[in-house]
């Protein structure tokens, strides 16, 4: 995968929960994901991108880390994974994904995004279906509180 | 939800497993999904759609469903949703997603497709993070193999 897609995603991550959900995620080492090792989450948003190269998107969080997140973005504690937190995952997946498009825009690549589906149960793994690498930034808040964006593009387009 | 787009869809999912897996799936009666009832699966492909309309689709299957309709495919039995029966869900839902656009092409809609994701663990339920409605058609293969195809477009261009 080009590392031109790093950045932007890496960036849009950090940049949307700074204003979203006041928080300051840490970012680990990216990496290439290789089956069966596969990241694990509870509750996942997923985006499909079309344009100048076709992709999906995945947001993956722990329980922890989507309840510390989005009591920060109501401004109140949250103890499960309501339909409102799962409308707030798919939000957030939204928004990365709006700010990296932007800033791959100014690159040459044109890219239209579909509609965020969510995804909620315990300990689920994700795959995409496509010949191409798919790169895995995970991120952390607390020492429990982690997530994952998992980003994957055709591999003949990039 | 315009009507237009259920028959592209229900059609291409009989037609896609007759074809693939030599199956004859039951339609039952499609219902739009209201929250909390949501339809649950065991292994799930996503697959967004941007262009006339933004969408999402999603292919639902319980572990019984995927697994009769993986072993017709491969012609040999198949007991656990390994990451080869997580590639042929992907791939069903293409084809499915596919032949509707090809339908929905003659009728004006010119639909480009991203990349399926798959989404693997026991009992998960999904949401499309969109104000519109997201219609849910049941099939039914044998009395406990049954699965769900979900399409939601957004509602102020459908």
């Amino acid at each position: 995968m080009n590392v031109i897609f790093i950045n932007p995603f890496l960036e849009a991550v950090v940049h949307v929960f700074k204003t979203m959900a006041f928080t300051d995620p840490k970012p680990g080492e990216p990496f290439l994901k290789k089956r069966p090792e596969l990241s694990q989450g509870d509750v996942t948003a997923v985006l499909g991108l079309t344009g100048s190269v076709k992709g999906s998107v995945a947001v993956s969080f722990t329980e922890a880390a989507i309840l510390q997140t989005v009591a920060n973005m109501f401004g109140e504690p949250v103890n499960e994974i309501s339909s409102e937190v799962e409308d707030a995952v798919g939000e957030l997946c939204n928004m990365i994904c709006g700010d990296a498009r932007r800033a791959l825009e100014s690159q040459g690549y044109h890219l239209q995004a579909a509609i965020p589906t969510v995804i909620n149960g315990k300990g689920h793994r994700i795959s995409h279906s496509v010949p191409g690498p798919t790169l895995v930034m995970p991120f952390t808040i607390d020492s429990d509180a982690t997530f994952f964006v998992e980003v994957c593009f055709e591999s003949d387009q990039t």
